[in-house]
């Protein structure tokens, strides 16, 4: 062994990231959490996430023991093991941070009360910690499976982790994005529009389940969403680099762990960048600290590349990944930003009523994935092309489309900090003196949820591909017949499975909705003063409701993504099963990014009318925009984030197949 | 020559389908055409559609001799010669028989006032004469170029008209549909809703250009789209035939020609057995037509099959063809119908709103194409393996899904003729009197614009997919290479194609609607007595607006349809340029019922309050779901039809660019 093991830095910066975010919780903990009424207000909020998660996970226990039993059967012990392992950790990095994101909002709302310096940096830290977690845990997860499992065989036993992972982010985004919604539409359907009462109006009985919602949903959602690309993208890259050593030596296995590990550690030093500074806005912060990880990560890829590698095409191959990835945002940023045309022009046009302002975004929203995924292909093509046609590009590609995602993960947990510490604020009556500080966060937070969104969207894009790629390597396919119509057949199959998916969230959202209008309007109707502000709605009635429409529309995705997998690979062999992976990946890519952007923008739009734009608050046209926001909400938070995972959960149970069917 | 050669049956079945037609109109030109105002009325329909068509085919013009010129210098004269027939006579049927059904219309309205006992079938008769004269003069037009193209090698000529009649089509369904939705929109949003004044009013300015719309966006539309899938396929049939000569003999190359012919005799007989029937309702009627077309074209596949290729694994490809494509309808029905669940539970939803109408709407679409999707792959697959293993049992498969096109077409041009005829009525102020036969006349029309649309759906991606085949075929590509990732990533950007093609069509009629809007918000405070009915509106300027819309956007589709093919085929090669069509195949079918399945049943939910369920007409469900049907307008009548059109024009370019590219 060489003085310095190269292979010791994922388990140096997994540590590093586990003790950093030990350390942020304890600084946050220490902040003051303000008023008894503030305090109180938290703890619904504390109490409501606490319910659905222990509901979420009696549903989820109830499905992993039955698959590790199967696994074990068909696959041994040890991908059982790794399965549990994968799903386990998935979910204990999403708890972790949720919990600390549902106590950072309060101390958020009293740092504005009180004008202190650290508000930003506070909500950031909160976020942060979610973003520590998740690419700590799993790299120590990995690096100890890697300790037990250390033959290069031994790496397809890694499949289960990633498995297990996929699963446990298809559960938490599903459930946490119909609750999210559910509860936000219910909320604000008969809040805003009918009782006329301000957004998180404590009179409002579904505002404690929309407050919980944001942390079920964009926080614990997208923690394992992100968990899952990437403890995938470590695993397929090591499997494809044994396939490389004989080109690169034996570090082409290790390498990509490596960079992954890089790439944290970069976001670190991203991440401790981002805090109020004299000058200059947060957004500006914000995006700095991006420069600053993005910059130092490919600092870190091109001393490896050069001097871990020696082939410095490589370092290119990263940096397409990286470009691609920024080119995705920036595009997502230019389609939903308020200062673009097309959220200016849907807003324009909600002066036609609120079937024009649907239109025009739905318009917008499908041209806006072109780019991304011509930004996509277009760099795995010519990182491909720059190693002198070398598939091992598209691994590096892949990670460097991963140096940034601590970073991304702590922006995105930042928007349901401050949108919950906005809630707390109005709830507890101290929202005159918190007001203008959050606001300006809440704005920020929400350009960064847009872009963030399509970050996650391009890497898991990635994601997928470097899976599939995996899967021809690993099954050895070097050609597609199509001379017999299967593999094709299978395509058009794999395309057409996100429909049906995103139908299926979409539909329980839109019930979930209904429903709680519906309790929302009873509760109204039956608790004598509550319009007065005399009694206190049942708040847990309403988490109730969104957490059985949550729960219940979990299982039939998963079915969906583990038994079409199976049925297409046992029946018509692994060349039709590689080309449903690649049909879906398309196709989920595409909708996963109309939905996204067309949901964001819809928003936006209305969001300029509450600014002043096109008539203003109150306008017919500003009506309008709300029906066209209400529209947008599932596609974004519900229907978007599930196909994303659910290409990626896809091409793992693939992956995990394989074995089985050469 | 043989006393009897079945090579002559497409051109006995083309003579005597436009001999037919030429029996029908002169049949219809008899009818009475009512009262002076009547005729007036009429005459600014006629006025309208001739002002629309003497534009479009200008704007035509200016491109077909510059393509033309084009062809010849790249493909040789024969090839720029074919294309000039097949854009001039897809265009030429299409303008006839819109030429009749504007005349049928008037003639509908009075045999309705009358009572009179053929009021149903002279609406049916005026459909027929479209549906002959399509496949008539395509089967003529392809028969003279074959006696001009003799020898087997010159069937790649014959792609030349293919691609001018599917550049026809996309011109005219991208050109007509905007024109439809601007002017439907625009005098819905303002007339009912606005103004509360009823449907087809005739103080409504934009009332004219509506009904228009109804001509050149879904019977001269539809024509033309039919037109290029029967067309296409029977020239892919030849191209294929060619290449199975050594199994099935020379009769090969013919059959899928005579078997087109066989369908169109088929539905001849069909449609004749289309008028009313004592005890049988209008729908009984025109599902036992079609099932009387089913069998017959199914027995003359059975003889043909036998007798002629002596081989009936044949027939049950053309069965599996025909199945699938009924299927693909049958469930359009389900979703589309009144009396399904998910035009019910939408309506019901409505209750909570737009957004959540909407919402239920989006949800039950996106799960719509699964069903039509695994049918018409199934049944390839189907049909492959009945036969062996052989790929030409694709090519009588999607023969099998064009048995039934004139029939089809027929009832298709009904629902525009009789939304004419109700409008007639309301604007000569006879709806008291035809009122009642025209009511139930045009919910059974719209109910048959769905189930058609849904085989033309089903019927054109048989055709696409035919397409890539042939092109594989032709191009000797046996399997495509995965080592490289060339392949794959143009099959990604083909999925992607069609996102932006839906989002120019359908921003092209948001903003026409919205200028629509305007106008006739202008019109009601400018025009002095208009409101109550003293003075005349300016239809004419209306029609103005729609048409310049509509005609500005049909450029940028066609070159993207056109350039993209080029750009990959030249730049990347053969086999990406077919894994484009592949990509674009699968995504477009989805999208494309997608599209049309959620606009029908966000059509038929509001229709459902129309006919006193959920709170009525006027309630405020009411207004919700007319939210709904006003933003499924463009996605099925613009959106949808057009990226089917797309995919088809995408596979004829490419096979027309393939000599150039080997």
């Amino acid at each position: 062994m060489a003085l310095f093991d190269a292979a010791l830095i994922p388990l140096a910066v997994g540590l590093s990231a586990v003790l950093v975010a030990v350390y942020v919780v304890r600084w946050i903990l220490k902040r003051d959490s303000g008023t008894a009424r503030m305090r109180e207000v938290n703890g619904y909020i504390v109490a409501g996430t606490g319910t659905y998660l222990k509901r979420q996970l009696k549903t989820i226990f109830l499905v992993i023991p039955w698959l590790a039993a199967l696994l074990s059967y068909f696959f041994g012990w040890a991908t059982s093991l790794t399965f549990i392992a994968g799903a386990f950790l998935s979910l204990l990095a999403g708890y972790i941070g949720m919990n600390v994101a549902v106590r950072a909002n309060v101390r958020v709302t009293e740092a504005a009360r009180k004008s202190s310096k650290t508000t930003f940096r506070l909500s950031f830290q909160g976020g942060a910690v979610t973003g520590l977690l998740v690419t700590g845990i799993s790299m120590l997860g990995l690096y100890v499976l890697r300790l037990i499992f250390t033959s290069p065989q031994d790496i397809q036993v890694l499949v289960g982790f990633g498995f297990g992972a996929s699963l446990a982010a298809l559960f938490a985004q599903i459930g946490g994005g119909i609750f999210t919604k559910s509860a936000d539409i219910g909320a604000d359907l008969v809040g805003k529009i009918e009782e006329g009462i301000p957004e998180d109006d404590p009179r409002n009985p579904a505002v404690v389940a929309d407050l919980v919602g944001d942390n079920v949903g964009d926080c614990a959602g997208r923690g394992s969403d992100l968990f899952q690309t990437f403890s995938d993208d470590i695993i397929t890259g090591m499997i494809l680099g044994v396939l490389f050593v004989w080109k690169y030596g034996p570090n082409a296995i290790i390498f990509p762990f490596i960079l992954e590990a890089v790439g944290v550690a970069a976001s670190m030093i991203g991440i401790s960048f981002v805090r109020e500074r004299k000058g200059l806005s947060y957004s500006t912060v914000l995006y700095t600290g991006l420069l600053v990880t993005a910059l130092l990560g490919a600092f870190g890829l091109f001393i490896l590349s050069n001097f871990l590698m020696n082939d410095l095409t490589l370092f290119f191959a990263g940096i397409l990944g990286i470009m691609a990835t920024l080119a995705s945002t920036f595009v997502a940023l230019y389609y939903t930003g308020v200062t673009g045309k097309p959220v200016r022009q849907t807003a324009e046009c909600s002066k036609g009523g609120p079937a024009i302002n649907v239109i025009t975004g739905l318009s917008f929203g499908l041209q806006s994935p072109i780019l991304p995924i011509v930004a996509v292909v277009g760099s795995i093509v010519a990182a491909y092309l720059l190693t002198g046609g070398s598939l091992y590009a598209l691994v590096i590609a892949n990670v460097g489309t991963d140096m940034m995602i601590a970073f991304i993960m702590a922006s995105d947990t930042f928007g349901p900090i401050t949108d919950n510490a906005s809630g707390i604020a109005e709830m507890s009556g101290v929202a005159d003196e918190a007001g203008k500080t959050l606001e300006s966060l809440d704005a920020v937070g929400n350009t960064m949820k847009a872009a963030t969104k399509a970050y996650a969207m391009a890497s898991g894009t990635y994601t997928s591909f470097a899976i599939f790629a995996t899967f021809f390597a690993a099954a050895s396919i070097g050609s597609i017949d199509v001379t017999t119509p299967y593999a094709l057949a299978a395509m058009f199959i794999g395309v057409a499975l996100p429909f049906p998916l995103a139908s299926l969230t979409i539909s329980a959202t839109a019930r979930g909705a209904f429903k709680m209008v519906d309790e929302v309007r009873r509760q109204f109707r039956e608790i004598v003063g509550l319009r007065e502000g005399q009694a206190t709605p049942d708040y847990a009635r309403c988490i109730d409701i969104s957490t059985k429409f949550a729960l219940r529309q979990m299982v039939l995705p998963g079915l969906l993504a583990i038994a079409v997998p199976v049925a297409v690979g046992f029946l018509f062999g692994i060349v039709p099963l590689a080309m449903l992976l690649v049909g879906a990946t398309a196709s989920s890519a595409m909708l996963g990014f109309f939905f996204n952007n067309t949901g964001a923008l819809l928003d936006n739009a209305k969001k300029l009318h509450e600014i002043g734009h096109c008539g203003g608050k109150g306008s017919e046209s500003h009506k309008a925009s709300v029906v066209g926001d209400t529209i947008g909400d599932p596609l974004k938070d519900v229907a978007g984030p599930s196909v994303l995972i659910f290409m990626k959960l896809l091409g793992m149970t693939a992956l995990l197949l394989l074995p089985a069917l050469v």
